[in-house]
């Protein structure tokens, strides 16, 4: 036990963690090495899980676009953030382009349309997620959704069919 | 003006984006060219904001600790997002690593000492803050806090002083 009267910055706290805290996700490459990590989405398009929020209702994971892959139109409802670790990409609705080492946030209220240049063998993007995808038509009017149930639900049948099982996506959930 | 009957998923929102919007952030270079844009925290810890939001209590932003860096022991009473750019990390209060092109999610409730292992010459790593971080004594006692508004005042303290002027931190603001 350390002296109450003796202790510097580097003594660690020396009280047990409150009894309800969750556990920590440490994910030690984030870019998983076995493909199988990877959700398929779209045409060329995947995502890879690291956190299913479900008590706040957001999701951490690494967006991964492939040549010729467009995540379709779709408005946020709450904000988004995102980190280009690969590649880049642009929507189709801002003249700017998202290069490898960017950091974008996305207000509430955009909508827009991702796409990977021509020249861009693979883009991978690290995007926190809040509440909800609205897939949209050209005017707004919403076609589909994705919240973190439905990222669960994706995770569990793929993971299920990889030979994973579909509980492998437990130990992103919190 | 598009047809609404003939498009496609390439086709771009047609309507205007709502009037109380707010614009998006992008930063083309995250970990920034010019040294300035790091802003001191501690002895050899320096952070860059990102995102500054106020109307969420939150930040984003890249932390830097040089070798001998130590982050303070701390409380978090809302969940923290990391994905390690750079270098490595660990926390004295578990036994992982944080390696580069690690993700880490830091439940609510947690306490840790964040150091910088000897041999890392530089650690990068892009959090997100919810809420405040409580600097706390080996038994949890309250020595000190930062939440979004210290972090916004510290940078207008020093873009001042490094001649980008106070109001370079509001770009970051949402």
């Amino acid at each position: 036990m350390v002296d109450k009267n003796n202790y510097d910055e580097r003594t660690p706290y020396q009280l047990p963690f409150p009894a309800d805290a969750q556990q920590e996700i440490v994910i030690p490459h984030a870019i998983p090495e076995d493909e199988r990590h990877w959700v398929p989405q779209a045409d060329n398009v995947w995502f890879r899980p690291l956190c299913l929020n479900r008590s706040q209702g957001y999701w951490m994971n690494l967006l991964r676009v492939r040549k010729s892959g467009v995540l379709s139109r779709h408005r946020h409802p709450q904000p988004v953030h995102g980190f280009v670790l690969k590649g880049r990409w642009h929507y189709l609705e801002h003249d700017w382009m998202a290069e490898e080492g960017s950091y974008v946030y996305e207000p509430p209220g955009e909508t827009h349309t991702l796409v990977v240049p021509e020249g861009v063998e693979e883009m991978i993007t690290y995007f926190q997620v809040n509440g909800v995808m609205c897939y949209v038509d050209p005017w707004g009017e919403i076609l589909g959704y994705e919240d973190v149930f439905s990222k669960i639900d994706a995770c569990k049948k793929h993971y299920e069919e990889v030979g994973l099982g579909a509980d492998f996506v437990q130990q992103f959930i919190r």
